[in-house]
């Protein structure tokens, strides 16, 4: 165990070419720098382009290249660490600062498995609050944010119908609820169109997904689906709200 | 925003299939049976096999279908909810119906990394535990937890070099360390050769890789690397360590 040349494990041709540039990147480039083209680099390690390709597929998967339009195949910057912290309550409205941006508010019918979450009827409206989050000048996340109206009853209907203002209304609507509690899960999935825009990348990119209930009253009065870029990002858990480290010297995000 | 329909981004066709495909197996489908072959169904939806072939890769990436040799493509179970819980202490020795069962040691040189969080010297061995999570008779995860021998000062050096039995010696002696806290990071990984084979993946199959720090004294006295099946797994994340429910009404792992 642990040893991996020793298993006699079936590891295609593109792994263990994978390894040796991961190599490479570590000692012959820097941050930021431009790949040589698929013909050199399958020529300078001895390999058919498609084998090539496959490495390169795997070290973007990895978050260690980046593909830039126009630009080419750079190394890229380590993975930002994102503190997705379980004592924080995160929707105070978007000051500056603020780890989310409200963009965004509609009243729709929500996924169904969103509105059995909640607890609400299949066919009754929810608000949906849209908001990103940004770190070091890029959109790292695109959050949908489901509102029954329950949850928001002192919402005036006065104000716009729509728009960030819209949004920042429910959501502070919503902090004046007393939470009991949140709870989070993760897990991967690929971008769907409107979240892959917000995150510069094509749909179906590789995304870590977020789903988090906020609890109060003995039941959900929140389901927030936040979607992270998985080729930047690093999520970090703190044992308590405020105890969250970043790893590998990692640049740490403010939240 | 939020609605797809009408935000002109580019979508590529296969990812319009993927949705179509998505419904097909929600309504025509149950859990466990076989799709017909791409043939057919490149037949039936109208689509060219390459079109076909991506939208099937992308629905299993999302772990919606599994490719299992000599069987064929099947319509994959919900998700496991997988409790990562951060108030767990969870390396007593792997008594029955614990999450995690020991099954190697060793002792050996930690990637440099590894070496730097634990603040050892690049050279100086560490004991390497690996251990593996099982829910439903199905692997979910492999692990390697490094402990500096300055963490153990208590082993004895007459146990067993290597093997369970060293594993669970080195696991108890940690057990006697007061805990000050843990911190977790979470990201996309691809499954190393050695992983992959405790999964039953391929190697490079994406996976979910938790790193958790292991707190005491001012210091990381271990640190964990676990690597979970991405297609199978939704990780899960309490307020507290004892508040963690399921999603979607997916069944919940003991923990």
């Amino acid at each position: 165990m642990g040893t991996t040349q020793l298993e006699s494990v079936q590891e295609p041709k593109y792994w263990h070419l994978k390894t040796v540039l991961s190599e490479a990147l570590d000692s012959d480039f820097a941050v930021g720098e431009i790949l040589p083209n698929e013909r050199d680099l399958a020529a300078r390690f001895g390999v058919a382009r498609a084998t090539l390709r496959q490495a390169l597929e795997q070290l973007e998967l990895e978050g260690r290249l980046q593909r830039r339009r126009g630009v080419g195949t750079t190394v890229a910057p380590p993975r930002v660490g994102v503190a997705v912290s379980t004592g924080q309550r995160d929707w105070s409205g978007g000051a500056a600062g603020e780890a989310w941006q409200p963009v965004g508010c509609s009243t729709a019918v929500a996924p169904a498995s969103v509105a059995t979450e909640l607890g609400v009827d299949g066919d009754e409206p929810v608000h949906i609050v849209r908001r990103i989050r940004v770190a070091q000048a890029q959109t790292i996340a695109a959050e949908q944010l489901y509102v029954p109206s329950s949850s928001v009853p002192g919402l005036s209907s006065i104000d716009a119908s729509s728009g960030p203002v819209r949004a920042r209304s429910v959501l502070r609507e919503l902090h004046r609820l007393g939470l009991d509690g949140q709870d989070r899960s993760v897990e991967l999935g690929s971008a769907r169109a409107d979240d892959a825009k917000e995150l510069d990348r094509l749909p179906g990119a590789p995304v870590l997904v977020v789903t988090t209930r906020y609890l109060a009253a003995g039941g959900t009065v929140a389901l927030s689906v936040a979607t992270y870029r998985a080729d930047t990002c690093r999520l970090t858990f703190g044992d308590s709200g405020d105890l969250e480290i970043s790893h590998h010297g990692q640049e740490r995000q403010a939240s």
